[in-house]
This record gives structure tokens, C-alpha cells and sequence, in this order.
């Protein structure tokens, strides 16, 4: 997958390290598009082998949504949970229910982590840590106790340096071309 | 989903003429992670509304991969077919078959646009396009003709410059970090 190998003995040490203590995290960020939905690929990965996929999306209450009306099908590996309100946060001016709610996601996150899913998806999670909708050391410490088989994945733009120290893999999503820019309507089906 | 609206007449003109004409070209190019499982991503999406998506994977030939095993789940709505070999493809002296393949699942694409699916994605094709087992013309004609509903997703690294002109659409994945670089074997639900 990712081209030839190139073994080190630091690269094969920290591996081993990472297999014995806990399981990986992958952090997707950056302006460009493909955060949200990457993390959605990687669930339909897993549960085609018959794994566990847990997302629980931060900031985001619209059930309209492909990956939540896919949810039935693909139950029960499949799991989706939504902790904001329809209406996008002003980031300028947060209400105490986005406070409120998006501490519930991490409580949940938590317990969703003891069932030991293949994934584990925070969905959002960067820019909430960003403006400040959910504390960053909490997210930390929820990431001290990933089990071996888990992956965590964080989507988001913006995500803090102290998520990016922490991640195994961070990917940066960058837009080389966008004609229309901000001025298109999400599509249904494939923005949403 | 793009954040705020930045209108600009000539942008706006742009628009109108692809609705008035034909459907979006995404592309995810790029060395970092996430082509394909943003592509599988967006088929999970337009599944989710009951939307036809279309997967066409280009040298690769592998059913025990979580998106081919997925699919009996997501049927009908969802199809995905293999156009390679199981094993890897020597870019330095690719067989007969492989090229013969390739051409059969170009053949196969211009049949599904036809069928005016909400998604057709073109799963590792640019990078089939740089090493020439298709050729970028023949691409750039399938590309002529696409249904007003239909985005094409074309997936892989190095995407030949006459394809990332002719997209509505271009993302490249950029990897920030990967400590364990190319040394970490594939693993099951997550990367296949």
C-alpha cells in the first residue's frame, strides 16, 4: 500500500512500541475536501470484513445525512452518533448546548472505546478542539487508553498541534483546484 | 460546507455552464493517504439516499478487500468491479492482460455512465494514466460525456496534467506525518 519498503531500526522499534501499548491514531485535516468522508471510507472498509465502525460526530445534529440514513444497512457492525444541534455553531458566539453536547460525544467516546471497535471516528473533533468546543487535553487523554485492535481517526480542519504530536498518521487535505470555490450548494449524495 | 459564500459573477457564469452541460470531475491525487477511501466514502453517502454508485477499480483484483466484500450490503444501489489482476503490477513491464484490463474497464465505464449513476468513481485510474496502461485521451473522451447528475471520481497518484485541467474538482492528499513510513504492512478494515 504504501509503495516499497523502507526498514530502519528506529522506524521497526517505534512500530513495535505502538503494537504492544496501544492502537493507532490518524488525524485528517487541512482546507481541502475529503476529511469526513475518508474517515466514512474507512468504516465501509471495515465493516465489509465484518468489523466494528463507530463514528461519532461532533457539531453535527442533521440526520438527513448518506451516513446517517446508510446506517440501517449496514447495522449492526455500523454505528453513527451524532452529538450537536442541526444549525452550524457560531464559532463566534457558542451556545452552552454546544459545550453541553459535545461533552456528552467525548463521554461517549469513551465508553464507545471499552467495546474495542476496528474504528473509532471523531468526526469534526479538530475544529471543535479549535474553537475551544471541546477541550483539547481531554481529547488527549482520551486518546491515553486506545485499545491495540482500534484505530482512532480525527477529522477536521485546523486540528491543534497537540493532536498532531500525538497522531500516528496525519494527512492534509489540500485543495489544488476549485473552480466554483464557496460558492456551490453541498450536493446530496455527495457532499453530504 | 465550503464555509461562507464568496460570490463573483465569472465563477457563477462557470457554474451555469457545467449544470447546463455536463456532471462535476472530482480528482484525489496526491502521495498521502485517503484516495480511494475518500472515493468509497462518497459512495457510502449517495447509497445512503438511495443514489446508484458505481466503483471501477483499475489494477487491482483483490476480493478480499472491504469495499468488494461490502457490497452485497449496499446492493443494488452499490456495484464494484475489478478490472486487474490480483497481483501488484510491474509499472516497469506491465503484461498484455494488464493493459487488456485496463481497456476492458474504460469500455466497462462509458456502459455505466449510460446508466446516469450519482457516483462513478474511477478507482486508481491516474495513476494507470502516468505509467500509460490507459491512455489519458482515451479518458479525457469517456470524460466528455457525462450526465448532468453524475460526478466522476478519479482516484490515484500522479494524475497526468491533462486530466487535473480538465476537473471540476482537485484534492491532493498530503501526507503531514507518517513516523512508520513505508514500513507498516496493510491492515485488514483499514487500509483494504
Amino acid at each position: 500500500m504504501y509503495g516499497s519498503a523502507n526498514n530502519s531500526s528506529s522506524t521497526g522499534e517505534y512500530l513495535l512500541r505502538c503494537k504492544m501499548t496501544r492502537g493507532m491514531i490518524y488525524i485528517y485535516t487541512g482546507e481541502g475536501e475529503g476529511k469526513t468522508t475518508n474517515a466514512l471510507g474507512l468504516a465501509l472498509r471495515a465493516v465489509g470484513h465484518g468489523y466494528r465502525a463507530i463514528i461519532i460526530q461532533f457539531m453535527k445534529g442533521r440526520k438527513y445525512i448518506g451516513e446517517y440514513r446508510v446506517k440501517d444497512r449496514l447495522a449492526p457492525e455500523y454505528e453513527i452518533h451524532q452529538f450537536g444541534r442541526e444549525e452550524f455553531i457560531d464559532f463566534k458566539n457558542p451556545m452552552p448546548l454546544d459545550y453541553e453536547l459535545a461533552a456528552k460525544g467525548l463521554e461517549f467516546a469513551k465508553k464507545a472505546l471499552k467495546r474495542k471497535p476496528r474504528l473509532l471516528i471523531l468526526d469534526e473533533i479538530n475544529l471543535a478542539a479549535h474553537f475551544g468546543i471541546v477541550k483539547t487535553e481531554d481529547i488527549l487523554k482520551l486518546l491515553e487508553d486506545i485499545p491495540e485492535e482500534t484505530t482512532v481517526v480525527l477529522t477536521g480542519r485546523r486540528a491543534p498541534g497537540k493532536l498532531i504530536e500525538r497522531a500516528d498518521l496525519v494527512t492534509e487535505m489540500k485543495f489544488v483546484k476549485h473552480p466554483f470555490e464557496k460558492n456551490v450548494p453541498a450536493r446530496k449524495g455527495i457532499e453530504y
